[in-house]
């Protein structure tokens, strides 16, 4: 009957901040999917006395303990012998694991040093955890101190072995032991135009702590909502799709996608749709719209090109901005952004093109145009809008929102929305 | 006397997987920097008995605990007086912290909810640690458990708050308070061209463990090694130069910056320095170069224009590659990003350009130019280089990496070393 679990992070690296432990969040993660209770993380170095305690202090505290790192070949590799101290057992080699890790090196044209053996001893009475991936398998193995019995399970520290490891073994043998009968339907809202208060103050109250749960996560531009229901199979996703739907009519008006699909993504399919080839002009985003742009696999099919045009004499020679806007407006203008845009559709033969340009800072803003203001036009056939804004923040998050507002102008063009209330944070 | 800590962090976003902790990353760096060691990191969520837990733990086994979170003006905010109950004294309203909260509201021409009058309120006794951005400062306590004392350091869970206040304030005191008369001097070389493992072989045995301290970095495009000596002022330093000395004997041809500058920031610097005139044309890596160039401040000094082509219309429109090139050699070729810097250079009147294009995949791959295939050519006014890569990984990763070699041409161009040798990975 597991409820309650302890991650367990060791190594050095870890302590000594050479390294982001990112499994402790992606395993947090998984085991809230689960509805397993991560009631803490401990991360240590690999120093036998510090390992000793985490381990004993976990084990107390956990229906499970679930720890990745220390499970290779070197000297300060010691999480198995520590396990196997700790449930008073001795360790055994497994002779299959010794076979496959020979053909892997064999595989390789590689002389196995013998080290690599050692990733070959489990504890007695262990369950191996297979590793598809690399050398090292991990395992799992009851024990309990002072009458309270945790299910220990190791596995490596590398992500790409551990997280196939625990999707393919660890978390089916968690549902299965978790002892209750209820499932978790999650759905998530990814959002624009509204801060991540703004957005627990719209949605506060609709959905009562007995239906389901509510969290906010802001990984900017990303700011989304999460729903998750826990009940019975069937049931839950039906209260799920009750709840969305109260958020829906609520706050409808920021939401550009259900699921986990990025801005870009969501034009990139869009223009795909609608056969529509997109061009872009920037100044001030310096190439970052094309960049989030051709991150999308596929993006070649809609996207043709993208005029980073960064100094006058260019935008004029390769846009065609006149000397006169330039001289009259400024480059920060709506009237430059509107002939830029209009200019990158035309020479790059696009159906709708966008154009920033603005002052990202630190240096270059005046009074009449601070640091933080942002042209933005968009051109098609039957078009050309523009429209400043007033952004805050450091040269990465104006580039950044900038970004931002230029994609959430195309995905409104092409749905027929309006663009006049893109990139407004309410609050 | 403060020689070991113990970071901890609290919050239910850290629990469930909603937030990577980076906090403790930067907390066990800094430390580690100062020369004290973090024995364990422990993680709890916004739970009363769980905080109590990994409160008592804490303070019975570090000489200093840091902890970040929990000190907002909502209900599940609790550290505060979490650490006011386990020191035994009661809580007390600052002054001068309530009258800069309202400054700051009223500055904002907002009204301040009451809640946020709670950040005011510190444990009697307490030193608070001043929060230059936000609303709520840190502070500092003493506090002893069965006869051991260590020093509680509180900061907000917000890392552009955190990052100041543990700078400015936190880590002098913490040096002041160390015990120890020595210094920690520290060289940090950022590489290109080598693996970290490769560089760990080519360094190995160049520093004797009693002399200094290594450290290796992969964050990629970056590489970097460390170069760490302790000793007393004076001394540390010149110990450092000598080791330095040994190790820019032995990877000078991978070493591109000593400090943390990034490829695009030295290689701006090299720009402005010669006064020279930069354009780019870009495929595969899709406005990624622009982009990285222009994330650095002033880079409008030397940066005219990014050319992103997709098509290969665009490329004959925008840049002039010929049809016949495209046709006989394809646009993955070196035929292809000749032309294409050469196009960028002479329309943007740039001095030196270059060009990126290949397959970066998952699709588009074929036997003869299978997916990772990337051609970057350099046009200058006297010559006119091209080569092909063969380059591993994802989509991502192909056009970070070709981001990386492009911009490492124009530093080694600009400085006269062979462009041929750049971006070949040692091992």
């Amino acid at each position: 009957m597991i409820k309650r679990a302890i991650i367990l992070s060791t190594g050095d690296e870890l302590t000594t901040g050479r390294v982001v432990d990112t499994n402790s969040n992606y395993l947090a993660g998984k085991l809230a999917e689960i509805g397993i209770d991560t009631a803490a993380v401990i991360t240590v170095g690999d120093v036998p006395e510090r390992l000793e305690w985490a381990w004993r202090t976990a084990i107390a505290m956990g229906d499970a303990v679930i720890s990745t790192g220390g499970i290779g070949p070197t000297a300060d590799d010691l999480t198995t012998e520590t396990v196997a101290r700790i449930a008073g057992v001795e360790l055994r080699r497994d002779q299959p694991t010794v076979d496959r890790i020979r053909q892997l090196f064999a595989a390789m044209n590689r002389v196995m040093p013998e080290n690599n053996l050692k990733q070959a001893l489990f504890p007695e009475g262990a369950t191996i955890v297979p590793n598809p991936i690399g050398t090292a398998p991990g395992f799992r193995i009851p024990i309990a101190i002072e009458g309270h019995r945790a299910e220990v399970i190791v596995l490596p520290g590398v992500p790409r072995e551990m997280k196939p490891m625990m999707e393919e073994t660890v978390i089916p043998w968690l549902v299965a032991n978790r002892g209750v009968d209820t499932i978790f339907a999650v759905r998530v809202f990814q959002t624009f135009g509204i801060s991540e208060s703004g957005l627990d103050e719209e949605v506060a109250g609709l959905i009562r702590p007995d239906e389901g749960r509510v969290a906010f996560r802001a990984s900017f531009p990303q700011i989304s909502l999460r729903v998750t229901v826990e009940g019975r199979p069937g049931e839950a996703e039906r209260k799920l799709e009750e709840l969305c739907g109260r958020v829906r009519a609520k706050i409808s008006q920021w939401i550009y996608a259900e699921g986990d699909a990025t801005m870009e993504e969501v034009v990139g399919r869009l223009l795909t749709e609608r056969g529509l080839k997109l061009a872009i002009a920037e100044s001030c985003t310096g190439g970052l719209i094309g960049h989030r742009l051709t991150n999308v696999p596929g993006s070649s099919r809609y996207f043709i090109a993208d005029l980073v045009t960064y100094s006058n004499e260019a935008k004029m020679a390769l846009l065609g901005v006149s000397e006169r806007t330039l001289k009259e407006h400024g480059a920060v203008s709506e009237e430059c952004v509107s002939e830029m845009a209009e200019g990158a559709r035309a020479r790059a033969g696009a159906d709708v093109a966008i154009a920033t340009s603005g002052i990202a800072g630190p240096e270059g803003g005046s009074p009449g145009r601070p640091v933080g203001t942002v042209c933005i036009a968009l051109a098609a056939a039957d078009q050309n809008v523009s429209r400043r804004y007033q952004l805050r923040g450091t040269r990465d998050w104006v580039k950044l929102w900038t970004s931002q507002i230029g994609l959430d102008w195309i995905r409104r063009y092409v749905l027929g929305l309006p663009l006049s209330e893109s990139g407004v944070l309410r609050r």
